[in-house]
């Protein structure tokens, strides 16, 4: 259940993350040839949880799933667009970021998964960029503050009106005692590269920074008059569109809605299943493999569009992981098993490769990035089952060096006359699903001894058993029959006894070797500053920031500095 | 004052960083020409604290103050040593890690700061084995659990005794509830690069792992029984040092103890003063210029000792900036100021330049990396105020650097017959210096414009009056006699006012943009996460597991992951 002092809008029970175009209360989608324009329009009144208004183009989660599923559909059901315009549809403000009564009522628990997902889909507005060729300008008409900021910080280009009292903003520190939580501060620093006594300046600035200022301190990228927006926005537009490589010819996909069949203790998709054992703690994910062969054709691929396996399984184990984030708090661990043949899943594989070039295969392969990145940043314990009748080969064998750690089940099982479990491996496994840190799964793993990397590469496409998984480096065990249940069974009932602080400060550390990008700075060390102080009595007691906001009374801070 | 539930043992009011061996309760330091021996023999009554005894060779921060002192001591007073064996004087007990009962009665600010000298001085020993030749041996003779076998890391190389008992743990998350907090996550992954689902299995194994697969995991280098150790040992120290670039031939020089006098509201060094204005939660750091000339050689350098003024100035700041961290809780800015002749301490920075080769002058430098480093992470606001009859030249224009924001006053001040303030670069703002992410402090600030840090080169040696700072972009702001006062004042009432916590993330932040390494994701990364951890009642709470260890009675977790 969702969880906390808010109860959900209308009745509901869960968070749900589906949408489309024609259900968005909070944006209106539109395209024009290469050109989207997206208009944020947030009803006051649209909530995702009851208790509190959505004034000022301010949002909460529901306003960020609406826009995760509109960058999507422009991804797959609009190849022609080339340029993104993320506007507001309210005079004089952009949008006054994520909503400080919604903050303050919410459980940390929530508080902390609703940063994760807004980033995860800031994140996914620079992918489409670099990737896609999908280029976001972000329009400022008016007051862009705090979470306003950090969505346009999130766009290729930011104009920003100049009209004397247009701004952007970071407030949180002198207004709320928090920080800026999606990304800002290291957007400042790391993508735009704001002089960081400048941006001391500027993040302690309640009102923020308009006009020259904000270009010469590159806070955004130029200021135009009101009476010359609109010529610089087409303008723009079609300098942008110029340069990408999005095909001008291909005809999109629908993302049709997912079948999702929910009772008490499941979720069930057609290729994923989520079983839940709330008093153990444990929420089991079965991928299923494909029921038909892979298609011959891209032609063939684009036909099927949202039903071609590897599509739709992203797209269900998406919103399985997402629903379990954010409505099932008290779920120590996701185990992940796969049912099929691994020929099955490693033909679509091929089929994957193969196609590579083709506009729609690269948004899947790209959107499996994405998905297998959101189980990496997963604040749950992760173990993979390799068990007898599984299929993790290639995509499939990224979860398992998702995960924490793996068992593989050596040799039959009694009684079960299923082929023994292997693994295998395809080139997805080495580059197409780089982590947040910029490395294979597997470079992250073999981060000590890079030679076992060629070694697993020259096991690419063959069946590998339990044996050889172990001798490769592959899975953490190689257990038999005998010690099978046993050993799960502790390290399950281990995982559920621990302090589920210590595991998620443990696994952020340890899921994470190795080098760091922007993004992996946004989601380990901005998320772990951010996670701190939104614990902290300054921010959120009684007499905290977050709490006064609004009352006209002033927070009382414990001024120890540590 | 140093605060807390807490009470300091012997009726002491603030915590002194400053010792020598001669009154070391914990450790015994003895050199025996290259090899020095480090031996580790807690005082269990000799706690800084009252109220928990050091069992089992477990340490508090005094015990640290120790570790720290005979690390600085080798450096400086014996060049001549090339290999220290870290070692235990307790019988099959290496360390027991840092103490929980210390730990589950400190303040929340004593912890951190804690933690943050212990990496600092974990830091030192990566440093002294890069930089100096000054390598270190872990022997590791028993149980070497949390912050011990986090020390154990530090090291280059670790000898674990294979005698069926004797491990390596990391146990803090199955029995603590909180993180390993002086690095071991991350050495483990990074330095180390333990295959991380190996490394998930060894830091919940509260008993740890030892002998055979402590070395097939990388935990340890080499495993040795105990009728072979002592061989061992002699054999590896004199491999070590044959690879020592120190000097053979060469004689420390005595770090004799500074000279401090402490009022209520000073602390007065030779070349530093500490002004406390408690009320505005200020400290003013002055750093004065040398009163003599520069020495013309090396030897001179080496008979002038520790009153050289470069190494004296750096022994008085570190010591003062410990201090204010962990005895002056409130204070929430540091203004650095600076007076003397600008020529003065160019004079000693070419003089440092000149004979950088020497082992003596390269120690000092190195050490004036670590004092700007332990600047970098100090947790309050800094800001450097570049008035009339300033001398931040060279090596002290690292600190306008290391600010969160510089004020230069532009030209003179009525009333004030000292020449206008300028600034002065050195080669040493080029590369002697990095921070923690590996940047230059020039490199830090120019991130997206590094054109910037040539055009400061090409004003190399040259006195920069307060327009040109302005206009080369070393300073935030150049101000007037008019403006200078009311934006002082402004700028710290505006500190004061806003909430310690969030200024904590946000300088965090904003301090280290760009590329990160296993220094900077200790501090950022590793450490937010367990500031976060260390404020969560499932560590920290009535029933959570620090404040029931030892009781008999099981910790109660609140369930929910984030």
């Amino acid at each position: 259940m969702a969880e906390g002092q808010r109860k959900l809008a209308n009745g509901r029970e869960r968070i749900d993350f589906a949408t489309d175009p024609a259900s968005y209360k909070h944006w209106k989608l539109s395209t024009d040839g290469e050109v989207a324009t997206l208009v944020m329009d947030v009803d006051e009144n649209g909530g995702l949880f009851e208790g509190y208004q959505l004034k000022l183009n301010s949002y909460d989660l529901g306003v960020d799933i609406e826009l995760a599923d509109a960058l999507q559909r422009l991804r797959f059901e609009h190849p022609e667009v080339k340029v993104l315009l993320l506007r507001s549809g309210k005079n004089r403000v952009f949008c006054a970021g994520a909503n400080i009564r919604m903050l303050a009522g919410s459980t940390h628990a929530h508080k902390v998964n609703f940063c994760k997902f807004t980033n995860e889909t800031r994140n996914a507005f620079e992918d489409a960029s670099e990737f896609s060729g999908l280029q976001t300008i972000c329009v400022i008409n008016g007051t862009a503050a705090g979470g306003g900021y950090e969505l346009a910080l999130a766009a290729d280009h930011i104009i920003l009106v100049d009209d004397g009292s247009a701004a952007v903003a970071l407030p949180e520190v002198p207004l709320l005692a928090v920080l800026p939580g999606t990304g800002g501060l290291t957007r400042v620093t790391d993508k735009r590269k704001v002089r960081r006594d400048r941006a001391d300046v500027f993040c302690t600035t309640e009102e923020g920074i308009k006009g020259r200022r904000a270009v010469d301190w590159r806070l955004v990228d130029e200021t135009v008059s009101s009476t010359k927006l609109e010529a610089k926005v087409a303008e723009r537009a079609q300098e942008f569109a110029a340069r990408s490589h999005r095909p001008s010819d291909a005809r999109g996909i629908a993302l049709s809605p997912l079948t999702r069949r929910v009772s008490p203790d499941a979720i069930d998709y057609e290729f994923v299943s989520v079983a839940f054992n709330r008093a153990d703690r444990l929420a089991t994910i079965t991928l299923r493999a494909p029921e038909t062969s892979a298609p011959a054709s891209a032609d063939e691929i684009v036909a099927q569009g949202a039903s071609f396996w590897p599509l739709q399984l992203a797209r269900e184990l998406d919103d399985a992981i997402l629903d379990i984030r954010n409505n099932e708090f008290e779920i120590a661990t996701i185990i992940f098993k796969s049912v099929g043949r691994l020929e099955d899943v490693a033909a679509y594989d091929s089929c994957l490769e193969s196609f590579r070039e083709h506009w729609l295969v690269g948004e899947i392969r790209h959107y499996w990035k994405r998905v297998l990145k959101r189980v990496d940043m997963t604040s749950r314990s992760l173990v993979a089952l390799i068990e007898p009748g599984s299929c993790f080969a290639g995509t499939l064998a990224e979860i398992v060096f998702a995960a924490d750690r793996s068992y593989m089940f050596v040799g039959e099982r009694e009684g079960d006359n299923r082929a023994p479990a292997q693994l295998r491996l395809s080139p997805a496994s080495f580059g197409a699903y780089p982590m947040a840190n910029g490395l294979t799964r597997l470079e992250a793993r073999f981060l000590g001894t890079p030679q076992d990397v060629e070694n697993a590469r020259a096991a690419l496409g063959k069946p590998i058993d339990a044996g050889e998984a172990d001798e490769l480096g592959l899975v953490t065990f190689a257990l038999d029959d005998i010690d099978w249940d046993d050993e799960i069974r502790v390290f399950l009932e281990e995982r559920k006894s621990f302090s589920p602080d210590s595991l998620t400060g443990m696994e952020a550390n340890l899921r994470f070797g190795g080098p760091e990008t922007m993004e992996s700075k946004i989601f380990a060390r901005l998320t772990a500053w951010q996670n701190w102080i939104f614990q902290r009595p300054n921010a959120v007691g009684e007499e905290g920031a977050l709490r006064r906001y609004g009352t006209g009374q002033k927070p009382v801070f414990d001024v120890r500095r540590v």
